[in-house]
């Protein structure tokens, strides 16, 4: 069979290792010349396939490709984009089946979260009945770790370790000021639907009433009371408390605590983000002073602070991938499992893409204590071993050195593409 | 000359390297046992000597010291307490004179910003009116690097460096997904009234049309007008914008833009951050979807990603401290003296405390580009050695194992203070 060449788009958010996990699927495509040709990169994910943008990869050195394991983001842009079911937008597929064969693409290798692993099983049923067989390899990726079956999701790790380690930090800093300052710290993080970015900052604490000391997730309906009066006991105990709170925390009647109405100047609702409105509960009913934190893209860009064994597992993936295709498989994902915890082992195992698309894992309920604001044991259990190792990147004055691609296009062969 | 005792405290806002200060204070102390005995630290810093709660870091082991310099925060506290004038409240003084003569401390080494410096002069001043004559040295402090003299305060640095990572990290992550997600992105640093953070941000920019885009400082009255322009013309020509603000940017009328009248549901003002007002700017006039980012603590604790120039400088001041207090100095800082930008050198120099006490160091106008919306290329060259070098803290389990002290008190031989 003569080689064929692959296409290798991100989807979604981005994350400090998602670069790792094209590394991984470049690196391997180019120790199998047999059977893979060139690796073509979508510009901005999947957008790159119905515009025909493709990046030719072979363009970039292997020190180049080696390099995106230690950069954050896209390298090849991502996009937001989920294409509709196959009778709603038939014609998307099909314009993905055209742009493949035009550049005889035989591989395709979706790098996203759920949303995308349903994607690529649509395309791979699609090519099937349209006489052009294509294999259709996912490579998971989000910060956000909500997908099943795997041990964890690449991505995770890193902005877990980043949340562990702003609130060990930031911990320090409140405890040494709260006599004469701030009482109540309050720090934001991702996690629209799950909570586990919110949940790995208990692994800050290191002794008895350390920082965190309440952690509110999307997975318990706020229980206002509840909340205000272990805030208050922890301030009279210790002198003051950190709370870390999941964006996606919600009331009981569902809606999105951030979403509480907040008004400019000019009357327009503002999503102001939930930690304000979490301090405002803390100011308007304890008085206390308070200060909050947003880290918004700075937590999942994170690659200075990454994970050793997220990068790991990213680039260990993405390798995967390639290797599955080579071994015949189609419409499946690698992932990570878990032999044992501590120490962790883990190897690559697969799922097929229909398991995990469009299904969410939520933190499981005895992963949460009994009051529904701080984590149990379990999850720490869990949790510990994916933020273990650091893998720095270099650094050039003082500032971290990240991969510049060439990025230099293929000629396009199909017509334009009307969306 | 008998050996005195030494009281050491550290005050206000606190910083990644304070720490580093405090042993440099203390092992240099520790080298001169003929002629200083045990050094105090103040609990909460000068409320320590207030209120007679000391630790006695004679208790502390040479290792434990030595992990104050890659510790961040306040190991022994600090506080936001500003003593009043000698005519206004003469007790305080005196109730410090009173502890230090109970404890026979000779030396007073006060680690913190311009108002601490005032501080330290006056207890100089009145230790010798009632005859109790003092050495009081500062020992410079500050994330905001307003200290006027020296080239820049040790914690500036650190939270710099911070800064431009976090702005280079989260420019990757917002350039690969600008196409069908965020346009403009906001991240909202420290400095209430000098914008050397912000300002920072700009290191970030290794090539032209590289984020930051656009840096809004204190020193420049916002004009709306041309800022939206600014962001517009940005999008329009690469497709996003990546904007640094100041906690302290005013409108032309000298009003915070953090204080715009915002309203929560139950019509309460709030004090919502600069980076939402900028926003809903950006929202409502140009349409762009929008992120932001609030470092707040997070910046300034970031102790994980230091300068390596910046802990150097705070250790060696922390050393200064103690050689010019048994040179004969007296109310004295040391300072950072800068000898050449590239390569940097310097050395350490020293300045009398009324020099500095209660002065601010803000950008000067040379540092600011001509529509006030960047810095120049001499704003470049005064900050690039500053952020240089990385001095990682050791790790334990994924997380930066920070010191612990005992902090062993001293028991007090004086009345209780009646505040």
């Amino acid at each position: 069979m003569p080689a064929r060449n692959a296409f290798y788009a991100q989807s979604g958010g981005v994350t400090a290792v998602i670069n790792a996990s094209a590394a991984g699927v470049i690196e391997a495509a180019r120790e199998h010349p047999e059977a893979i040709g060139t690796v073509y990169a979508g510009v901005n994910g999947i957008l790159g396939a119905l515009h025909e943008q493709l990046i030719d990869t072979a363009h970039e050195s292997a020190q180049t490709i080696a390099a995106l394991r230690y950069t954050p983001a896209g390298a090849f842009g991502s996009a937001r984009y989920k294409l509709k079911g196959l009778e709603e937008n038939r014609a998307e597929y099909e314009r993905l089946i055209e742009v493949f064969r035009a550049h005889d693409i035989g591989y395709f290798f979706y790098n996203g979260g759920g949303d995308s692993q349903d994607t690529a099983q649509k395309v791979s049923q699609l090519g099937e009945a349209m006489g052009y067989p294509i294999t259709c390899i996912g490579v998971p990726k989000t910060v956000d770790n909500d997908l099943p079956v795997t041990d964890t999701c690449p991505g995770f790790g890193s902005v877990a370790k980043y949340i562990a380690v702003a609130t060990r930090e930031a911990g320090l800093d409140v405890a040494s000021m709260a006599e004469t300052s701030t009482r109540v710290f309050i720090l934001e993080t991702m996690g629209r639907h799950a909570g586990w970015i919110a949940a790995a900052s208990a692994l800050a604490q290191d002794r008895e009433d350390a920082p965190p000391h309440v952690i509110l997730l999307p997975e318990v309906a706020l229980d206002e009371q509840r909340f205000l009066d272990r805030v208050q006991a922890c301030v009279e105990r210790i002198g003051y408390c950190v709370v870390v709170v999941s964006e996606g925390l919600r009331t009981a009647d569902g809606q999105f605590v951030a979403d509480q109405g907040t008004r400019d100047a000019f009357g327009h609702a503002q999503l102001g983000g939930v930690a304000p409105a979490v301090a405002s509960m803390v100011r308007d009913r304890l008085g206390y002073k308070y200060h909050y934190a947003i880290a918004d893209y700075l937590q999942r860009a994170a690659r200075h602070i990454a994970s050793a064994t997220d990068v790991e597992q990213a680039h260990a993936l993405g390798r995967a991938a390639v290797e599955l295709a080579l071994a015949g498989h189609n419409a499946v994902m690698p992932t990570v499992v878990r032999e044992s915890g501590s120490p962790y082992r883990w190897h690559v195992g697969q799922v097929p893409l229909e398991a995990v698309a469009n299904r969410e894992a939520k933190m499981p309920a005895s992963y949460i204590d009994a009051e529904g604001l701080f984590v149990t044991e379990a999850a720490l259990r869990y949790l510990r071993p994916l933020i273990a190792g650091e893998d720095y990147p270099p650094y050039r004055d003082g500032l971290p050195e990240y991969a510049r691609l060439r990025g230099e296009r293929v000629a396009p062969r199909c017509p334009p593409f009307r969306d």
